[in-house]
């Protein structure tokens, strides 16, 4: 059952997503009226060369992009990137009751606030499957399948170029600098990588799931976040030596303060793995999420987290949702932000240490290095010390505790006159 | 923003699944109603015998489920499983408009048409996620994420009982009737296993699964299936050879005939998959569903697939999407079946084999056995052959063929004077 309305959809931007999204359109338009119900047709592209655009006919660029968006369209899909002018532009789309499809985690954890009023205010949708982890179905999961559930904690891997540099790193025993030099050159890091390896990607992402799964407004600000620019070829062998991969991890927690206050942790940081978890084997581009719910215990979901196709396929996913929405009435889900949760710092944030240490091989040197744990009140669950022609290395892997003791006592023991030096300090995570 | 609303909600049966729900209601009614926007009210249970029911309300149970559907509700949740009773008790809660949310495999995948008729004629929605895979969000990805791709192949571990058998038989290295046996001891088995082990459960989801994906009408009689009650310890013994892990899988496929006609295949049978397959590592009574599409490229979906508490995440997470519905006018998604695919026959599906034969050995032996797969038109991948005290074993892995064609090689060369014994037969999937 087909209805007399077509669906007028207008681009803006046309790189590798938007390049695909529009094939895909043309290519699949039969299967996509069937399953909307309604024709769906490409108003126009917005894009600043229209002369670099060969793939796209060229009747349907333009660049002027505040007309195309006030043209007679019924969705507007996003994939710009960066915040302005694609904020001024879907605020525009929005007030005037056009349904948003988007692919900027930078604007959404950002602006969602702003964009989801807009939305609200004038009766429009919108959505952002693809703006965290490409084609995995991740989003709707969190907004719709699990709205019944209580989501605890989710752990992902939400980055392609940083888990393809650490496979790398693991895989070859390369340092950081190499590895980033030959993602480079193999077109996994592009040619300005601040984004990637220093975390933004991942902390704008883990904003984004971090308000969905715990129902609060959470922005990229909130989001404590380490790159992988530290992480040595010493961290990979010592994780190795411990059973364990080291990984860059989005984590997303609903913690319980001593006081029994509820808050959010968002963190994005490297952190050492079991090689059983199965985060583990997530290697190269893919991208893997992990989520833990009272009732649904735990899921994981796994696919291809960038690329064009992947992408386009999140975005017509969600196109097709929004047509559909017009057509049968209704809409999708609004801002859920009611549990309005604080963001913990992440000092009191509860974590657990891997520390190497190369230390003077000569009694007592453990019971000075314990006393410093003890000090902080940090426990420590497991110690392996192994001498080498007067020197040791000893490896600490501590119990849980605040983020901030376990640095402290990080600081206090590199600076004991027996500690020769510290070859590896990381967060361990994913032990049951 | 909650309305004046209040979304009334009947259950139809209380077992593990039921009793799981009536107490998240209850738990977390105040998240229930700041995500629907309205609260939820659960209006009563229908029950055969309420004496039996300690853990919820005494006054929320009937034994009149036909009184409790015609009352006052707006959202019937049937958790009794089987054709009828729930069949007519459905159709009369849609036809009134009232909206379901079922966990009811075998209806669905045998009446699932009649369902949604009833459901577009009135208005009102029918989800049904927690029907496959638990709480793993399947249903909704593939009828709303993937809605804007083309899904080309799902291969699914989707029943938890199947799947501890096997995970038992390869990790002690039991028979069947003995892995069965502890199975029911642990309470992983039912009393009557038969619509576990016989892939009767399995068959149900394939149907549903193979609907969604392919927009066309697919039955449980629509599915090829073959439980696990012949896997023998010499089969996972032989897979184990071969680097491969046995599985009882769900494989539903959009395939293109020789004469360029599309068709579904959906299957049901126990296959050998490689040890580094996403799927062999998923053990015990967990579930998972691989997916590859045309744009998304291939996906995972994992979580556990039964339970009371994680079927309950998936009964509740559609409870809200249909009371959002109730609150903002719209509906869920309808049937699609406009593709309207042929089901393939499985003699015509293609497929490869696993053979394992005890010969004599002497010569000339191989070269017989290769003429009967040549004869067939069906070409080997590998075989190695081992000899031992006269006797001697020749393991082939095929190239893909028809099953038929494999099916009859089989038969064949069973016949063989030089063949003793086809020790191991069995097909094997999950290659790249």
């Amino acid at each position: 059952m087909t209805s007399a309305k077509v669906i007028r959809v207008a681009m803006l931007g046309c790189g590798v997503v938007g390049t695909e999204v529009a094939r895909l359109l043309r290519e699949q338009s039969d299967d996509l009226a069937a399953r909307i119900g309604a024709p769906v047709e490409l108003a126009g592209i917005a894009v600043r060369r229209p002369n670099r655009h060969r793939a796209v006919p060229a009747e349907l660029l333009t660049t002027d992009s505040a007309a195309l968006v006030e043209s007679d369209v019924d969705v507007v899909i996003e994939v710009i990137g960066g915040i302005e002018p694609a904020r001024g532009l879907l605020l525009t789309a929005l007030n005037a009751g056009k349904s948003v499809v988007t692919a900027n985690k930078a604007l959404l954890a950002e602006c969602g606030h702003e964009l989801y009023a807009a939305a609200d205010s004038s009766g429009a949708d919108i959505y952002f499957e693809a703006a965290v982890a490409g084609a995995i179905p991740l989003l709707r999961p969190l907004r719709e399948s699990l709205a019944g559930d209580r989501i605890t904690k989710l752990i992902g891997i939400v980055n392609g170029t940083t888990n393809h540099i650490l496979s790398a790193m693991s895989a070859t025993g390369a340092g950081y600098t190499e590895a980033l030099e030959e993602a480079g050159r193999l077109g996994y890091a592009e040619a300005d990588p601040t984004a990637d390896v220093d975390g933004f990607d991942a902390a704008a992402k883990a904003a984004i799931l971090a308000s969905l799964a715990f129902h609060t407004r959470v922005t990229a600000a909130d989001v404590y976040r380490e790159g992988i620019a530290a992480v040595t070829a010493a961290d990979i062998a010592a994780a190795r030596v411990i059973g364990r991969t080291v990984k860059l991890l989005a984590i997303c927690e609903r913690v319980t303060g001593a006081d029994g206050s509820r808050a959010v942790v968002a963190r994005v940081h490297p952190a050492m793995i079991p090689d059983d978890h199965p985060l583990a084997s997530v290697g190269g581009a893919f991208n893997a999420v992990f989520v833990e719910a009272d009732a649904a215990g735990q899921l994981m979901l796994y696919g291809q987290g960038a690329g064009g196709a992947p992408t386009a396929s999140a975005v017509l996913g969600d196109l097709v949702a929004v047509a559909r929405n017009r057509i049968a009435g209704g809409h999708g889900p609004r801002e859920s932000a009611y549990a309005n949760l604080p963001a913990m710092p992440m000092g009191q944030a509860v974590t657990r240490y891997h520390i190497s240490l190369d230390v003077a091989d000569r009694a007592g040197v453990l019971a000075k290095v314990a006393a410093v744990f003890a000090e902080h009140d940090v426990s420590i669950a497991t110690v392996r010390q192994e001498g080498l022609d007067g020197d040791a290395s000893l490896v600490i892997v501590t119990h849980e505790a605040t983020d901030e003791a376990l640095r402290s006592t990080v600081d206090k023991v590199a600076g004991l006159p027996m500690v020769r030096d510290v070859a590896s300090v990381m967060r361990v995570e994913g032990d049951p």
